[in-house]
């Protein structure tokens, strides 16, 4: 059925196509990512919107030699299947095989990671002056997105290369949320003398007529100047960029391979930094996608017939049920207001965004200032709820330090995707978060173990305190068994909950791993060991009362944590046991189940955890390993009575 | 001597004062600063250049009903001096004394603490919006300097505020480092003509005029759309912020208080954000300051009557050392090349800019792009160094996760100001880094204990390594003895260096401590104790082969830092130690001498450091309690024969 996309084993292939052969093509490589993502889920929007565009910079740019960096980076899938990647491309997301994501180590082509947001200008420039100061002369290009601009990472990097000069394309490829209305028949209309030789021809006429204007009088140099700004002002509509220092081309349709490649060659005789505004459209080709572009940016499997989501009754996420939640509190409390950066539905706030538009703020992509806003708004008596992913406020860690946590502001975060997130693999991973947060004087880390705690923390952080406080969970379904419309209960702050009794050991776990360490509990008990079982619920402030209190029970604990044990939970607990033992003889013996020192690969969010220890057989096996008489304890053992 | 400044108790008082009055009054305060500075140490320039704006701002504002932010914050001494604080301002940046920073718990007019760069804008505009839902009616006013407007943040929040239309002043205090080539005569008058009604008049014959134009012909409606803005860019010098839907005045004189009160008068009356962009020129008032602003940006104590700074035979500080250590390898290594956001002088890059010009990027206050613009270097085969400050790097710390670890870059950090800063307190004391660094996979962390060290940690880095690397240093001296011109010797890595044997205790020391540990071991010997001293030099990876082999001879590890004491080097030691022990009776007692879990004031470094235990008497204190037999100990040790 595909009779183009399978003979293409590299760029070089695409070049020998006629414009007939490229529809083709194109059309073969939609199909291919529609059906792939129906299966394996992933970001399907996005990667519909950029074939013809990627077909274009392979076309006029010689990929690996010239770079093509991909910001973000899930939009890289029709790049994959023309770089040698078709035959893999079934393995996409799953354990072991191709990323979602622009992966060095799966093809010379692939030349820089990217997950995040806004990078890839920054990591442009550095490789364009590297080239500058090695002597060579190939091109580098970055593809960013609309959205992609609003971060501020984006402007330092452009307010670096205008100033610096240096060669360099970026392509704005704008599906339309940012800046479309920019977009129209005058700009089309100008981008077509602007890469046309006539438009030098127009452009001095122009100046000539307006150089007539009777303004110009008294100080005549400065005032020809302004105008000829002027002038350039009239016919590019791109001024922005320009000021920034970027020659700018476009808007160009994002879907029409020639006009795109005629851009592309007329940037690559720029000597300075130039930016290429294309057009596309999200979802491009599937009529689903195209309708609901939200549903279809990051998606699961679904039925590529009808586009609908595979379903059943399961459990709600704790994305939605923070979602519910949130709602509710904006009923019973006027000050809270919520925060986003660019993250609606991923987050669950969009209901939340419909009753109370007032009170609701998407801020675009743009973590660092999401994080001060709440500050402010906090500093004047509201009470921000900031909702974002775990990997994503990484981009605010000195904002919570500086902003947050130093004036002790009342700001709760809503850390959705915190441990395993799966299939987004590396650069998705919350596996950072109890560690950059831990160490931060006057915050609280609260880490639900179902989506009743999640509710009841959430409600008494935001109507009962008024401090810095984290709520971390992770990207899965609650337990079986929520229910909605359960009233919140206002729960007691930095107190563990011990759920089962034992004198061999303690499994004190958090959040998912609580009801793992439930079942291992079960299990161990088979071997005849009995383990008390503790839900943390606070990473920060410890309950030491109760810690205290365990270790004069037992001499072994357990600490289950979906983080890097570097810095984490079992961290803080081994340097509290460790600090309040009145003697070496007192010091239990306290083991980590975590997170490796290591970044963690994609596939599915159990067979991730799975592979590490981080599930019911895991800590059967880490208990059974903590308990084994070594050498040292069985001789002296041995030597008593 | 000072006849008016003494009797201002609050803004209240400035404001019954004539035009004659407020220049001398603007006079006495430059006076105080100067001679308070060169006792005290602080910064200079910026705080002479803001004299006549702070006087407008308070005249045009009713502080503390109306909100003023001070973007950075340094620039607060006039402020300081007009809301009530001239009694104690001779205890400026002193233990116990006034802060150099905006600080709320200091005076009611402080309302929000920055010490960091680019955060108003968000925090205002946060502040702005909590007004608007609480149907409040006073201004907020965000004074922000050029060089912060280069930090991506500000680009978010202005975004950000350009599109809710939310009413705010944002002060544009530009010094000439940024913009300055808007500046001039035409744009001058072209402010005086917007700010005056006439200024509509011309607009409106400029219109007709252009309308005139030939190029007018199909597409008539848009065309004129687009000639109106052209016209706005015609007579309106701040296109950019317009753009971002901002409402722009300016330039205006920032030493010109009746144009500067007109002004902010106008943009009072304004509905939606507005952007005063006011020039005033850095060390205003005083010729050493006006002659040289970057050497009295920040400086240390000074003779007031000549501005030479108070010398004498002293080592050089770790900035110096590095600074001429990368002047010698940037003739060793064709490949190095060096990058500081805005932080030239600062960290002793001065020398190396002017070198090799080619291969210096001052990236302007944009920590994020200097982050992954060394990335992308390092990916193309450079040996990028970063020289920043330790709380700087924390705006980075995605980008260091993302960009750097994880595709194990080559970039080396030099970190200096790591450790207590001492005056400028909280927001700049390096008490994190060990922490959010040593978490991070792939990183390596090296702390040198002198300059030599330094010299060469930072030669093997870059020379016979190639993988992310921080060198974290303090702002202080290096020991004296110190000699220049000694050949680079590559430093085995993750290795530590026992400087002293003994079988009661091992100290473990980082840095400036390791001097301390060995004055505290002399001591020791004293009460007949005998310390083995390790200068631990890496907290990553950590030199595990000499921990176990010291943990045969002591069971008892004193392990000293300049970082907080969660997450740090000692928190990682006892984690090694313990999981490595193979039974309880084996685990040796741990004790951390670090930064307690809040946030420290200001004062000067050794005061700090002493009242925080963190010098050789502490280590005594704490090695003698740590050696002390416990209760349950000693009932222990009674119990055996």
């Amino acid at each position: 059925m595909l009779s183009i996309l399978p003979k293409i084993k590299g760029p070089e292939d695409i070049r020998r196509l006629d414009s007939g052969e490229l529809e083709v093509l194109a059309r073969e490589i939609r199909y291919v990512i529609a059906q792939t993502v129906s299966k394996n889920g992933g970001h399907l929007g996005s990667n519909l919107g950029v074939v013809e565009l990627t077909i274009s910079l392979h076309l006029s740019f010689s990929s690996p030699k010239d770079i093509i960096l991909w910001d973000v980076g899930h939009q890289v899938y029709a790049h994959k299947l023309l770089t040698g990647r078709f035959e893999r491309f079934s393995s996409l997301r799953q354990r072991g095989g191709l990323s979602g994501y622009p992966d060095p180590s799966e093809s010379p082509h692939d030349q820089f990671i990217a997950g995040h947001a806004s990078t890839a200008i920054s990591a442009a420039l550095g490789m364009a002056c590297a080239r500058d100061l090695k002597k060579e002369n190939h091109h580098v290009v970055a593809v960013v997105g609309d959205g992609s601009l609003t971060g501020g990472m984006s402007f330092e990097a452009m307010n670096h290369a205008g100033q610096k000069g240096s060669r360099l394309i970026i392509v704005l490829n704008d599906n339309g949320m940012f800046i479309s209305q920019r977009v129209g028949a005058l700009a089309s209309y100008l981008n077509r003398i602007r890469t046309h030789p006539a438009y030098h021809k127009v452009k001095s006429d122009l100046e000539q007529m307006i150089l007539r204007l009777p303004f110009v009088g008294e100080n005549v140099s400065r005032t020809v100047e302004r105008l000829k700004d002027s002038l350039k002002y009239l016919v590019v509509p791109g001024m922005f960029f320009e000021e920034l220092g970027f020659r700018y081309f476009g808007p160009i349709n994002g879907h029409d391979i020639s006009s795109m490649t005629r851009t592309f060659e007329a940037a690559k005789h720029e000597k300075g930094p130039t930016l290429v505004h294309v057009v596309t459209q999200k979802g491009k080709g599937y009529p689903p996608a195209e309708n609901d572009p939200s549903r279809f940016h990051g998606i699961g499997p679904f039925d590529l017939a009808t586009g609908e989501s595979h379903s059943g009754r399961h459990a709600p996420t704790y994305s939605q049920v923070f979602g519910e939640a949130m709602v509710k509190l904006g009923s019973m409390e006027p000050r809270l207001v919520a925060i986003t950066a660019a993250m609606v539905e991923g987050t669950g706030l969009t209901e939340f965004s419909r009753r109370f538009p007032e009170r609701f703020f998407d801020v675009g992509i743009a973590e660092q200032h999401a994080v001060t806003f709440a500050a402010g708004l906090a500093s004047r008596g509201m009470r921000p709820v900031l909702a974002v992913y775990s990997t994503f406020l990484q981009r605010a860690y000195d904002q919570l330090v500086h902003d947050v946590a130093l004036p002790g502001a009342g700001v709760v975060f809503a850390l959705d995707r915190a441990g395993i997130v799966g299939e987004d693999g590396p650069t998705h991973q919350g596996a950072f978060d109890l560690s950059y947060l831990g160490h931060i004087p006057n915050m609280s880390i609260a880490v639900p173990a179902d989506g009743y705690e999640l509710c009841d923390m959430l409600y008494t952080a935001v109507l009962h305190r008024s401090s810095p406080t984290a709520i971390r969970y992770p990207k899965s379904r609650v337990p079986e068994g929520f229910e909605h419309g359960v009233p919140f209960k206002e729960i007691p702050w930095g107190k563990a909950v011990v759920l089962r009794d034992g004198t061999d050991l303690v499994i004190w776990a958090y959040g998912p791993m609580v009801q793992e360490a439930l079942l291992a509990a079960d299990e161990l008990e088979r071997y005849g060991i009995y383990a008390t079982v503790v839900n943390g619920r606070f990473v920060k402030p410890l309950d030491e009362e109760l810690l205290r209190d365990l270790r004069t029970k037992t001499d072994a604990f357990l600490v289950v944590e979906e983080n890097v044990t570097s810095g984490g939970a079992a961290s803080r607990i081994l340097g509290f046991l460790h600090d309040s033992a009145s003697a070496g003889a007192d010091i239990p013996k306290v083991r980590c189940l975590g997170l490796p020192d290591r970044f963690i690969e994609h596939g599915k969010r159990e067979e991730v955890l799975g592979d590490l220890g981080l599930d019911a057989r895991g800590i059967v096996a880490a208990a059974l390993k903590l308990l084994e008489p070594s050498p040292f304890g069985l001789q002296a053992a041995q030597m008593t009575p």
